[in-house]
């Protein structure tokens, strides 16, 4: 049981610093310096916690609790801008760990309403919250559209799916195994998706022409960011 | 009495579902996709009322207790991302429905501040907070400044005058009655502040050539968009 | 000790004032109007103490305790609103009262941290959110890259650095000595780090040209805005 709990703890570190990893990548053609990018490094990974616990009304805010979490962003944000002032930074791994960063953090949001008394509804909005807020702030404070909104490979909605399958068997299923197959079902939603370029239909209005879709993406997506620029 | 409280509790439904559209259309051209749209209609839903709630430490948050507001920004964001890819929107009668959503928003705002016992003033900034921060957010997610900070016809402008009326006589009127004066005349003002199109003066630095002002606006309100791109 | 703690408030009105005064001169050229721009300098004035005391549960937040720092920023936005329209502003006495807003601030923000109970971590980054998460919305509202982010000249490395030392020495010299203290330490670093162009290395990545540093950028801080267009 203590077993199961530290290995969450370790994850959800490991979480934290890969999140941290993409908050400084995100900093690349922006002219944001050292300061800039440990700022954005903690937004990312801790942004949506926060308001997670914000809108929960659950104090003390986790990485006030727990400053383990803060430094963890902090040092993870140093060795990024370090490492990657001169080595290429391995974008196919990156890609891969955000997503279990992802499913860990998605089910981290979903337990966390749920234990704390909310409903089955709320607590899917928190895993979203969890999972995708502090990707979104860290698009907004680099002026870009944030990218779970865009056309992305099914991020955010791995993250819904994850959270409702979660939901539905929990009291059921026995909570720390549900949370590792949760865990597994996102990761594995979100790898697929982006090996198959699945994607959710784009908003236009009438009469505009339909935006270009489902081109040669794949291709694309491992070599260019994530997130392109606007 | 109960009547007047479900009259404005489908009335707050209503004003959701129209901020929720809103939030739809503001994805326009920005390759935002069927979940981003979901998102967009829930932060300008109830991102003022979000934003309100935290600030005067109203909790449970009012989406949390009563997830039915939730479920309205949702259906609402479907149906629109449906029907607008298919037929051109009623801009005009969205205008004036946003208008509505605006007064109701504002006095629910500046209710609830005097029902927690908060002083006239905090209930004043609570109703623009309540009517505004959730389009001002919608506007920031997709990158554009604020539509209410810029040159827009008095927008928030109602809710303020709105607002203080409000206060101004609260506790003198009845409060039902008082509330249903103050949601017309908040409405009545925006709509004769657009056909008029009365505009508060824009921040210049002296030395810089003043930008045009007060064209030919009207024409242009009711053909393209509210919120001019950047 | 009475006088102290007055001196304290006057001083924080004043500080509430300059960051007024800096979100309205943000709103040149974004076709921002009278209210727009009393937003932007209640949220630059405000804004960080607000996220603050949300972040750190504690209710109420300074504005809605003392309604007197909500006047003070309207009062200060439609004074810089007017004024600026005729007369071109002092832009190096703006960056000096900047300057001492912001170690006013960092100060106020470790101090309430401390005097709560958190610890000094919480402390520093409470100092830091509170010197700089204003601008740093305000920046984000008239959609820039925030500066504090940017290779600015060591605005918010000067809050870190000034509460880092407030922190550590905490308990050990009497408290308002030591306030006073770090303010000055505060200011004068930041003064210094103007005149001397101190700037972080900035973010980039390996294979990217670096980006120019360093140049002529005495000349251009009072030539041109502090935060310069993207």
């Amino acid at each position: 049981m203590i077993e199961v709990t530290e290995f969450v703890y370790y994850a959800d570190l490991a979480g934290i610093a890969v999140f941290a990893a993409t908050g400084v990548l995100a900093a690349q053609g922006r002219q944001i310096d050292m300061f800039g990018v440990i700022v954005l490094a903690i937004v990312t990974a801790l942004g949506g916690g926060t308001l997670r616990d914000l809108c929960l009304n659950a104090h003390p805010l986790i990485w006030i609790a727990d400053p383990v979490l803060l430094w963890t962003a902090v040092i993870a944000a140093l060795f990024t801008f370090a490492v990657c002032r001169y080595r290429p930074y391995p974008r196919r791994a990156l890609l891969t760990l955000d997503a279990a960063g992802l499913a860990l953090f998605a089910v981290a949001g979903a337990e966390k309403a749920l234990s704390l008394g909310f409903t089955p509804t709320i607590a899917v909005v928190m895993a979203v919250v969890t999972g995708c807020a502090g990707g979104m702030i860290r698009d907004l404070m680099t002026v870009r559209i944030p990218g779970i909104l865009r056309h992305d490979e099914f991020y955010a909605t791995c993250a819904l799916l994850g959270a409702i399958f979660y939901v539905s068997l929990h009291g059921i299923i026995e909570s720390g195994l549900l949370a590792l197959i949760t865990i597994a079902i996102i990761f594995i939603v979100r790898m697929l998706a982006i090996v198959l370029e699945l994607r959710l239909p784009v908003f236009v209005l009438a009469g505009m022409d339909h935006p270009p879709r489902l081109p040669r993406l794949l291709r694309r997506l491992f070599k260019k960011s994530k997130h392109p620029e606007e």
